[in-house]
């Protein structure tokens, strides 16, 4: 590899201003304050009724791996201009905070910490950029795969998407997050070999036209391998491809299985129709089609709708890319640092949009459970001092429209937060990729019909408790008091 | 890091169909006939007039160092039950092919290769799905660069998306083309060291929150960094951050250079013309205003046509995701292949879709320039045996509506792709940077206004020759004929 990748880590991948603020406040002499941010998102992406969290891993192995190389220090001394002393304490610098997170296949909603970080101020601001980097991304894709798989339903759902991701990493952790959110395999082979998902694939246009024809492609095909799945469109589906493949499984016999063909080009309705039809009078009832070409929920939907004969659906670019819909847009925010006493102190962002003022303090998130109907009634941002397992009766209201109420009884509680670090040190033991999306699939039984449909969902509740909110009002007074106090304008 | 990252390679990032097709070929024995594979889109993203190539530096990259490592070969030997003979071949296997292509930062347009891959048929097939995964990317993200860049004009466009890229490799590789596409810098500092990419970025609203005021805030910044842009919002931007700003900056006179504020959120209109007159007013003339906050051209656009006083642009999100075109859908086509005789023969895709109809054949692509004006006629695809530079008058015409057409004279030929491999061997030297920028830029001045307008611009011409046109013919009634004599349906 070129001499500049080997000699690459991850502590530099950061923006410029989380240097410059570690450098002004290791000047000041604070950069070793306790400080708390968390992590979260506003907006659910795609119209969606709930998010599935994912990023974990790689956040473990950046967190744990965290350090300033040789060369970096040298590329911020030389090339940035930074001083030795400074050099110094970041040459040294590992990460020693404490992380409290969702576990990865968690359902998660706007404005609740899906991470908590709390660490010496220059540390905590400096992993920012990384840990949005990888959240956002994450956590998008394994929504969306989740979105596409509610609809797909028990049918075989494959990701497809390497070719048109967002460079390499993209396509191996996105479709990690795509085998979170409930995606059943991928094509591609790393991410098959990193992280235990099962591959999937057979063959190309190509094959076909290196053999010139698919008699004989089909045929070398199948020499090499038992189960064959046969792609019948690189010259005309109804009149060479599909009759091609039955022809060549009625000559091979038991020699193979004719697991199935793949269409993907032209109308899929149609054509998956007429070769049902086609493989159905062959004798080939078992025989699966599966389609691919630009398929996102909206389209199979429709594809569902128009009766296509389709039993398996190979995704690629509308998931690996999010493509409706992006990027999820989480932010990082402090909440709460410790002060010159050496006493936690809240700390508020105000902005003219009001969905953009943050919630300050040390806090906890909890999701109630209805115990009649094993059904969420919503989840509950709490300060850190408080219990509700304790409550007998939980008051729960609209953290916007605050006259919206409701009590809530009989009711179990569920923290959503594991520590992950305590003081630079992993205490989380990761599960299998398997655990992790029967995890997410397990969790969305907690949810109503309501809330899980494509379009239009029923809103699920993220509400604030008393204390928590009456804690945000003061606060946010208490800037107002003091903007006003500075006598401008 | 963790252990499996450790070993990981990339020659297996790719779909499991391509390793497929290799064992298939390698079983038959032709995985080593040479294969000729194009990479080209066939649409221009997001409306625009041209796309800009970026890609190449991870490509070089990638195949130089294509190996599977041991722990691949256990892989596809444990979990995916390859046989060892062809384990021993993939283990050897390096990459022995020839590439040409375009230039990074040379401007691209649909249906025309940008690379062109000859190869032993196995290889060439492998490194398909990252060389697609690597194009796609980074071209789509030089594409929208430029796009960005010409609505921003001289004033500054920095790139600040990293916690909205998908994933790690995106915040790096695709500031690294939106650097190519035009950019002035980026805030991701590990860019900035391996692409030597110039690095900007200030401060954060939490720098504010920590000392709990933006007076502080401001002074202490201040002290480590004398050139200053103060991040004005965290509270009130023109009740308490402007004028906090230019107060800090009238008791620190000399001791700074007070280049700029920057606004994040509101009007950002209204904001920056009202804070631009408090500047004045005060004698801040040459102080900057920088925005950010979900830019992209046509919010740019907007502002412009609506006045408002911005000096400077941050640019996330719409930039590093491309975000209301998150896709560039190129492929990768074999157009040529050895047959048993050695003879290197012409390969076709049919599609019920016209434009996904493959242009067989070994060619070469020019760029057709009028000696007169210095602008392009258009590009110019060519069977390999022609030379256009020969001729006196070069007849153009329109590869769809064929009616169209035109004579060229007093012209000038510029061949469009250079040779990167020569068997195996790396022959190119890329770049600097910088050169790669420079080169992107002056290339524009081929085009005519008309071409680079942001919405609906005039088409450039990509034709083919007549030769090229007639062997496509040629291969397509050889097709139909060979589909019409299996006498199905």
């Amino acid at each position: 590899m070129d001499k500049r990748f080997e000699v690459d880590g991850l502590a530099l991948h950061t923006d410029l201003y989380q240097i410059n603020m570690a450098e002004t406040y290791w000047k000041d002499g604070i950069h070793g304050k306790k400080a708390v941010f968390e992590l979260y998102f506003r907006k659910i992406p795609f119209g969606n009724g709930y998010a599935i969290f994912a990023g974990l891993e790689r956040i473990i192995d950046y967190l744990k791996n965290f350090k300033f190389s040789a060369s970096d220090i040298d590329y911020l001394r030389d090339e940035l201009g930074y001083g030795e002393e400074f050099l110094a304490y970041l040459k040294e610098m590992t990460f020693t905070g404490t992380v409290k997170a969702m576990r990865e296949g968690e359902m998660v909603f706007g404005n609740e910490p899906i991470l908590r970080v709390e660490a010496p101020l220059a540390e905590a601001q400096i992993i920012e950029t990384a840990l949005l980097n990888i959240v956002n991304y994450q956590t998008l894709i394994a929504t969306k795969a989740s979105r596409i798989k509610q609809v797909v339903g028990e049918e075989t759902a494959m990701e497809f998407g390497s070719r048109r991701a967002h460079e390499l990493d993209a396509a191996i952790w996105g479709t990690r997050a795509a085998y979170i959110g409930g995606f059943d395999s991928t094509s591609n082979v790393r991410a098959g070999k990193l992280f235990g998902i099962p591959v999937s694939g057979t063959h190309a246009h190509s094959l076909v036209q290196t053999y010139r024809d698919e008699y004989t492609a089909f045929h070398k095909y199948a020499e090499r391998h038992k189960d064959c799945v046969f792609l019948v469109d690189t010259y005309d589906t109804l009149k060479s491809g599909v009759p091609t493949a039955i022809k060549v499984a009625q000559e091979l016999g038991d020699r193979i299985n004719f697991v199935g063909i793949r269409l993907d080009s032209g109308d899929l309705a149609y054509l998956s129709k007429e070769a049902r039809k086609m493989l159905d009078a062959a004798g080939f009832h078992h025989t699966k089609i599966i389609a691919s070409n630009d398929l996102d929920e909206y389209t199979i939907m429709s594809l569902k709708t128009e009766g296509a004969k389709i039993d398996g659906w190979g995704i690629g670019t509308k998931l690996i890319t999010a493509f409706d819909q992006a990027a999820l847009g989480a932010v990082y925010k402090l909440v709460s640092i410790e002060n010159e006493e050496g006493i936690m102190e809240d700390t508020i962002k105000i902005s003219g949009n009001p969905e953009k003022v943050t919630t300050p303090g040390l806090k906890r998130l909890y999701r109630i459970i209805n115990k009649q109907n094993g059904k969420s009634e919503g989840d509950y941002l709490a300060m850190e001092y408080e219990n509700p397992a304790e409550e007998e009766r939980l008051k729960m209201f609209h953290p916007v429209h605050t006259f919206i109420s409701k009590f809530v009884t009989n009711f179990e509680v569920r923290e959503l937060h594991e520590y992950i670090f305590k003081e630079g040190q992993l205490v989380y033991v990761q599960p299998d990729i398997k655990e992790i999306q029967a995890f997410a699939k397990e969790n969305l039984q907690l949810l109503w019909e309501e809330n899980k449909r494509s379009l239009n969902p029923e809103e699920y509740p993220v509400d604030l408790s008393q204390a928590c909110w009456d804690n945000k009002m003061k606060n946010i007074a208490e800037v107002r008091k003091k903007v006003k106090m500075t006598g401008y304008q």
